[in-house]
């Protein structure tokens, strides 16, 4: 089922919103906070709002305006900002801690036994604008079986920037064209396809709630078109 | 047991001789060539050869004699060099394949159990001078439970630069006094505790095969002495 041309040799992964549940995972941490703090707030549209302020900060970067700052420091800075506009005080310990939710997410239902299957026949590994001691943690957290984790982090770039695909094919020592890219974000994809790289297609309708917008797609844009991992790895045939 | 003046966070291992058994794997791995082709060579003296020409080879490296080339790089220099030496001409599929006989290094005995306590415990990360795909695919032939593969070549630098051991702190988010390497080479050992790291001295007298030479360790110099990484497991409390 893969295309002849060349064969596929590993596989790497988005991981917020692919991998894991950013939204619902912040959510519960946010009600847990606010329970033990008496802050009485929609986490659900907090967990929105932090995340919408992650394609800014790290446009931030990429543009130059920072230097570069991982994604720690990023939501971190988000996190600041949304505190200090609703006017929550939180001690340094606390705000530490509730930045390292990210660290924490929950994996989607699939993404632990999907993985597995895929690993058994392919090296697996992160490619995540998350930096790798966030992705290490997650992964043990969550239990999920990474052969490695690549990040932005290494190569001083953030997706989309090619830099980043180019660099996760070099240091797994396979060609671009062996290498897949899984995501539930089309922009993502398009920038790893204009690198080479194959691509699957993720749907994770949940990834902003119930009824969230999702990015658009062409019918066919992509490699492949699966409902989770567990599917991916029943049309790759692993 | 761990001294009082930082938590330990997370250990960091060296491999080559560390966790896997190079010597007895080069040896058989070119027996097996060397009956399919009808060679006949001593080698285990080939293998000390092949491993003797790294550390000359990363210091070309390191002096800026040679361009940053990866461990899979010179690994072939070197077994260019020792084949035609001895007049043995390989095909290049052949010789490409035998290179990657130190992607397919067996673990001492004892390596995947004591990693496996340790990982329960910490995060467990490699940091090898061996370049990714190298350290991935010898993982996922030896089933060696990685956190996270780091290697020399996220830092384009060889140990013992200071640069690999602090940025392998870095990307793992901790401080270097909160880190500990695991080596059975006191050099790499030294420059790991120079740069603020623990050390734990794991003695491999095999690795140079019965009566092979050490390198010399002053009593009481490292922080921890372990026979295997099941003896450091149970040390640390793991």
């Amino acid at each position: 089922m893969v295309p002849e041309q060349a064969p596929l040799r590993a596989l790497v992964f988005d991981i917020f919103g692919t991998v894991v549940d950013w939204r619902g995972s912040i959510e519960r941490e946010g009600r847990a906070l606010g329970r033990r703090l008496g802050l009485d707030l929609d986490w659900a549209a907090f967990a929105d709002a932090w995340r919408a302020g992650y394609a800014p900060a790290m446009q931030e970067v990429r543009s130059g305006a920072l230097p570069w700052t991982n994604i720690d420091g990023l939501h971190r800075r988000i996190l600041d900002g949304l505190l200090a506009a609703r006017g929550i005080v939180l001690d340094e310990a606390e705000a530490d801690a509730f930045n390292r939710a990210w660290h924490r997410l929950a994996p989607w239902p699939d993404s632990v036994a999907g993985l597995a299957r895929l690993k058994a026949r392919w090296p697996i590994a992160t490619l995540s604008n998350g930096n790798v001691a966030l992705l290490v943690n997650m992964a043990r957290h969550a239990g999920l079986p990474w052969d490695c984790v690549l990040s932005a982090e290494l190569f001083g770039h953030y997706k989309p920037d090619p830099e980043v695909y180019l660099g996760a094919a070099r240091l797994l020592g396979v060609a671009p064209g062996e290498l897949m890219l899984v995501a539930a974000h089309p922009s993502d994809l398009r920038a790893a396809r204009a690198c080479g790289l194959r691509c699957a297609y993720v749907l994770r309708p949940l990834e902003h709630g119930p009824g969230g917008a999702q990015e658009a797609a062409a019918e066919g844009e992509f490699d492949f078109v699966a409902d989770d991992l567990v599917d991916l790895a029943r049309r790759l045939g692993a």
